[in-house]
């Protein structure tokens, strides 16, 4: 939410990919947030970022790619592991700073091994105090994929 | 992904609030990322942030409170809307820097009219140029919520 132009405004009825870039509000390192939903079971599998580059690969080889802050650079999502993401639909958000990929995963997206990278539930215990519990899907053994 | 530990080990087995506060990855602004979600049909409804009290006050009133990056300050959601999102279950990530917020959306999420703020899909168009297109569902009329 703010003051100034919306997102759909600033890419009018224009066409083409630089269009919808350039209309995307980037933040102080270059990067929008994405939330990757299965397109299947919609379940929200995480949330990386994209620097321009990402979504451009992004778009052009239907595989998601996202800019690793850690690595500080471009990340074929699935590269190392085969978990790759196919990307089913794009939606941008109405101020242009977030995006949804709807995506059709493979395996898992969690390096820890879950699928969903929201795998723990902050949860109110029968004592009153709020606990963080594992309730995540494992779907396979990070030891056996990344070898650590 | 990063090499430190991850969130679920900076828990460890320790109840309480603090605990789980404390070991959540806080942006240099002291900001985690919080995906709303539908909590019945799982659209995803939008992205926002929040700090430190906005988390606490979401737990201990079961309503989402976020912080707002324009106006710098607390914010509840729905609190000039009405448009409240009661908080049905809460999910951390597995760094810890992102929350998934399953809730029940009075009304809409999006200032703009929109259910969802996804309101805009980037697809090609039959001339192969790819555009962006209103698809989300408007349930209405921002002029008549906010008098602007």
């Amino acid at each position: 939410m703010g003051g100034d132009m919306e997102f759909f405004e600033r890419v009018g009825n224009r066409p083409g990919k630089p269009v919808m870039l350039d209309a995307l509000k980037w933040d102080r390192d270059g990067l929008v947030t994405v939330v990757a939903q299965d397109a299947t079971n919609k379940e929200v599998l995480g949330v990386a970022h994209a620097d321009r580059v990402a979504i451009e690969k992004s778009l052009e080889t239907g595989l998601m790619h996202y800019y690793s802050r850690s690595r500080k650079k471009l990340w074929l999502k699935g590269e190392q592991s085969g978990h790759f993401q196919k990307l089913v639909e794009l939606r941008v958000d109405c101020d242009g700073d977030a995006l949804l990929a709807k995506v059709r995963q493979i395996k898992a997206n969690c390096h820890l091994g879950f699928r969903s990278c929201f795998a723990y539930r902050v949860a109110k215990a029968r004592t009153g105090a709020w606990r963080v519990r594992e309730v995540g899907r494992k779907v396979f053994d990070p030891k056996k994929v990344y070898g650590k």
